[in-house]
């Protein structure tokens, strides 16, 4: 066996490598095949570590990255349990969403909108009066015709940018970093938001439903985020598998409702009567800026449009095609239910309950249907959808991190995938913002809205002004029309969204306000951080060894054998080695010193005084000392650590090492080296 | 400046010292005295940080050790502000306790318990009625006789162990470990229980006068005991000035009142009429038991006797001297007040308030001297020493950790003495167990009460054990007698230990019973790690250079300049470096291997495949095998780091090389070492 072990005498095949027996790629015995000299040497590389020894790449086997303890057995185990096995990333493809899947991920927050879209604007009108509601009908239609171009418009930012658009790359590209990092911000503060106000407005239909829990609304909430967070945590393609059956019977009950109910008006007619407390004389005066106002709350619909473009690289290929589909579809079936809802509302005379105790959709569900089981399907799948909603932005948010960290605007660790493919810490930083938030404000939805679709908004607006860039500086033959589109949507969106600005600002708009050109400054000193390092970390000047070893300084306690192990492997280092001990009593340093010679030799040894019993700040001291004295030298502090058996052996210690370490790890040109002890028991 | 500066190019005179212009030492320059060769040479070492450098010892001058940036100087400044500036170690003896500060610092306790020592046993008679009162005389006689006794064993003791004795070195070394052990345990619970019931009893002494404070009971007393552990990290002796003034002032108010009331009943008596709740018949039978009952509670008065023996080491010379006449002291102060206060308490006829409005003292005072301000002297300087008594366990507990630890029974940081001379450590412990105490138990005294005292009899009682074996092995003249007066005091204070455990256990004292054996259990722990330690590294076989460097691991992401300096300074420390690149992409390693050789040169490059995204455990397993294939290799692995600019730039790097030096830090044979970013800026 330990035969077996024995490194090879001489060098394997080709490659350099160091002139010992030790060979870095962990090839264990060499073997000829063939008995003449000169017959080809097998490289038998064996270990439970590692395999494929003998090609030049090393690849762990399960054995390497288990671990080794039963503690850390366990935690893998329930890691497994909660998110998954780890996904290699060679499957990557394989976990690439189709379109039915992408469909439920990625348009659930647009397709929950035709929940309250319709409602919102007829609750603005009816301001002025329930003669006010005839505009619900050209405003749906105006709306549903913005939709058509703003999805036009995401269809060819798709195009342009098959990496993952979103209108914070057009932004970037076309108009500028400050463009893009303005459309970044508010869209990551909107997704916070949209996870925080969906879950929050599911809560509150799911609460309606059972008072008694009425106490419970912000544990409820936040389970719900961390829910849909560890399923996000399992990666896009499970979630996506989870969420379609939500998403697509809620859109095939709102469908089905459409049909039945135009059926039925078309054979005779749905009667109506609107409650008693309907509002029969408006208290406003029907102005242009009310008609306006409630355009803009019925482009809330809107919000989740870009979410498709944003995250091209998650669909199956070809991704282009897949994701303009997809994108169309969802903007079809946005378009149809959304113009149904309001036609049907419309046309049968609903008018929104004054007491908010009824949704105008559950009252259009209830004329068509009746109070049966197809009313329950409605409005279960309707409040599972509006839960949903998060789960859009727990698609689009971790992108578009991702795209920041690629450009540097973030932390690196932004960019990393988990073991499951996923950006982990993105869904992490969502999950927490958004429960933050969640608990700020009590799980109320009506305190959360104001705060909400500004984000959206301008994101759309930059998007399309950067596309209007695009086109014009292009080379396509349409490159005027596209261009006019993007430009009349980049205009329609920015006046919705000063609306909007305006009319919420008081009730909280201002926080994100306040809040996004923070967040554009902290991009901003990040991106100065990294480019200082990587100009800095860019020059292609080579290096070489200086060709002497450094400067090695040993601070020592006593002559015992872990100081004595401490110096030799100093000695095998650096001829220059120097031991330091710091005393506060000299009587006893004068015996080491006396000592020192015949135990250790030749090596200096520097005694320093501290009347105070200080230990600390004499060594720092000392080390600053040598740094100034040349400027050149590199130094090499190696400090003696104890490897506890237990962790609370380590109570036991000093700690003087470890607080070692923390100062001169801030300090340039010092290199500072635990040294294990190495003792047998 | 350059040029001085310069190394001297010969080696100064006398030494080994590295082969290099660096001198250990920190000599910057040389002067040869004298014009021929062969004259003296003189070492001119000047640097900011050090003098003295020509006397082959260092001695840091204050810049050394100030701090360097501006938060570090505010810090310094207000720990000085709190506990003063520095005292070195060679002022030690200067620090020591005179006679009159010693009695003030280490008897508050013990004085302190005339307040209520009388009143204790008083209260437990009169359960037999006001007849059993005629006890109190006969049982004052006995404790005081009993205290003589005791204090005349520890003046002894004194004697024979002048480095600090006190009933954990008595019994430890007369009996046994164990026995020493058990008398630490009980010590240590009672001096955390002393801090706790003597502000406790001071704060509900100060409330009963501001009823308002009543809702900051913990506060106030939290706030105390902070107050007193400030006062006890300024250092021993100035705590001893402070609180000189309330102990004396009650001592000779108290004797004043003595002498007072002796006058007046020898030049006629003090009239005493009892309130008409007093009871006239008693509820319980007068037995021997409730006799000793009694007997126990006053015993209470002699908590604290002990104090001077732990810590003979803080009296000035000749310390064994100034500690027992201090003793001596003590105790006749002590019996003379508790006979005096007994005697005229019994005298007068004075019958415990049985609705506890006001103490034996209170009324005796004001019986004797009336309502003046000679009452609220008495009553303002009883409740400060109530408080101060506090301050004889602050001397106490940390001197008891002190030499538990140089016998390495506890941590030892407890041995450490701080920059003004006090035992920080032990000071911070004492004072996060007693407030833990207060804040848990609300800063109630009759809750706390039944868990103290015990500890302090099975002290004595194992104390005086041990010095009656310590008699008999030795060969004084009149050693019988006094192991007689010991074994007496033994079996007198063993009998009050079982009355205090039995009548107080189900109130409390089985918590002190269940804690002492786990505290026991915990202190043999840490010796037998200590002592497993201590016997490897005592081994004195001689540890030689292995005479080769070791096997240098430099894991890496690219070919930055990082990189290349980690690995240039790598090939300084030793020829076989391998440098190991983990990816999850093998084309952008395979990339990294063709510039290798090129941009790099002789050092091997290892690549390791990470299909899992997985970083650590790669390298991990990497270095295990390495590890594995030869068990008498030293690895060292070079880590870079970077070093932020401000703290926050942590923030936005990936932190392996903390998380790969965390899990190294326990794996033997591997050095980690933190190479630093050389950045410019």
């Amino acid at each position: 066996m330990s035969n077996e072990q024995k490194p090879p005498d001489r060098p394997p095949e080709g490659g350099t490598h160091p002139p010992t027996g030790f060979h870095p790629d962990l090839v264990w015995r060499e073997e000829v095949v063939g008995s003449k000299p000169g017959d080809r040497v097998v490289r038998i590389a064996r270990h439970r570590y590692f395999q494929g020894l003998a090609s030049g790449v090393l690849v762990p086997r399960p054995a390497a990255t288990e671990p080794k303890s039963g503690t850390g057995r366990f935690l893998m185990k329930a890691k497994h349990f909660l998110v998954g096995q780890p996904i290699s990333s060679a499957m990557e493809s394989q976990e690439r969403l189709n379109k039915f899947r992408a469909l439920a991920v990625l348009s659930s927050d647009a397709l929950s909108s035709v929940a309250y879209g319709t409602e919102a604007a007829m609750r603005t009108l009816i301001l002025a009066g329930v003669g006010a509601l005839a505009f619900t009908m050209p405003i749906s239609i105006v709306i549903a015709i913005l939709l058509i171009i703003v999805a036009t418009s995401y269809q060819q930012t798709i195009q342009g940018y098959p990496g993952g658009g979103g209108s914070y790359i057009v932004a970037h590209e076309n108009i500028g970093p400050v463009a893009g990092l303005t459309a970044a911000a508010a869209l990551l503060v909107d997704y916070v938001l949209t996870v925080a106000v969906s879950v929050a407005a599911g809560v509150a239909a799911l609460v309606s439903g059972f008072p008694p829990l009425l106490p419970y609304v912000v544990p409820i909430s936040i389970g719900l985020v961390l829910l849909i967070a560890v399923l996000n945590l399992r990666g896009i393609r499970e979630s996506g598998s989870i969420f379609a059956i939500p998403t697509y019977v809620f859109v095939f009950s709102i469908l089905g409702l459409i049909g039945w109910a135009l059926f039925r008006l078309s054979t005779g007619g749905i009667p109506y009567t609107p409650g008693p407390a309907g509002p029969r004389a408006g208290t406003e005066t029907l102005t242009w800026f009310l008609v306006l106002s409630a355009f803009a709350k019925g482009c809330t619909a809107m919000t989740g449009t870009e979410a498709i473009s944003n995250v091209v690289p998650v669909f199956e290929k070809p991704e282009i095609r897949n994701a303009r589909i997809t994108l169309g579809l969802m903007a079809g079936l946005l378009a149809v239910m959304f113009i149904g809802i309001s036609f049907l509302a419309s046309h049968i005379g609903i008018i929104p309950d004054p007491t908010e105790a009824e949704t105008v959709l559950s009252q259009l569900t209830r004329l068509t249907v009746g109070d049966g089981s197809y009313y329950y399907l409605v409005t279960v799948s309707t409040t599972l959808i509006l839960v949903l909603a998060a789960n859009t932005s727990y698609a689009s948010f971790p992108r578009l991190l991702y795209v920041m960290a690629r450009d540097r605007y973030v932390p690196r660790w932004f960019g990393l995938r988990g073991d499951r493919l996923a950006f982990n810490i993105g869904i992490l930083a969502l999950t927490f913002f958004s429960c933050a938030l969640l608990a700020i404000f009590g799980g109320n939805v009506e305190r959360l809205l104001p705060l909400y679709a500004i984000g959206v908004f301008t994101g759309f607006t930059l998007s399309q002004a950067g596309m209007v860039r695009h086109w014009l500086r292009g080379t396509e033959a349409n490159r005027k029309r596209k261009a006019a589109i993007n430009g009349l949507g980049a205009v329609v969106t920015a006046v919705v969204a000063v609306v909007i600005a305006v009319t919420k600002f008081e009730e909280g708009a201002w926080m994100v306000i306040l809040i996004a050109p923070c967040l554009i400054a902290l991009f901003l000193a990040i991106h100065g951080h990294y480019l200082r390092i990587a100009k800095q970390l860019r020059t292609q000047a080579p290096v070489k060894p200086k060709g002497t070893p450094p400067l090695v300084l040993v601070p020592i306690s006593s002559l015992s054998l872990v100081a004595r192990q401490a110096l030799a492997f100093a000695e095998d280092l650096s001829k220059r080695v120097v031991a330091i001990h710091v005393t506060s009593e000299l009587s006893e340093a004068e015996l080491l010193r006396s000592q020192w010679s015949e135990v250790v030799g030749e090596v200096p040894l520097v005694i320093i005084e501290s009347p105070y019993r200080l230990l600390l700040q004499p060594l720092l001291a000392y080390v600053d000392a040598v740094r100034e004295m040349d400027p050149d030298e590199t130094i090499m502090v190696v400090l003696p650590e104890f490897i506890p058996r237990h962790w609370w052996e380590n109570l036991l210690h000093n700690q003087t090492a470890l607080r070692m370490k923390g100062a001169l790890l801030f300090r340039s040109r010092v290199a500072v080296t635990s040294f294990p002890y190495q003792l047998e028991e």
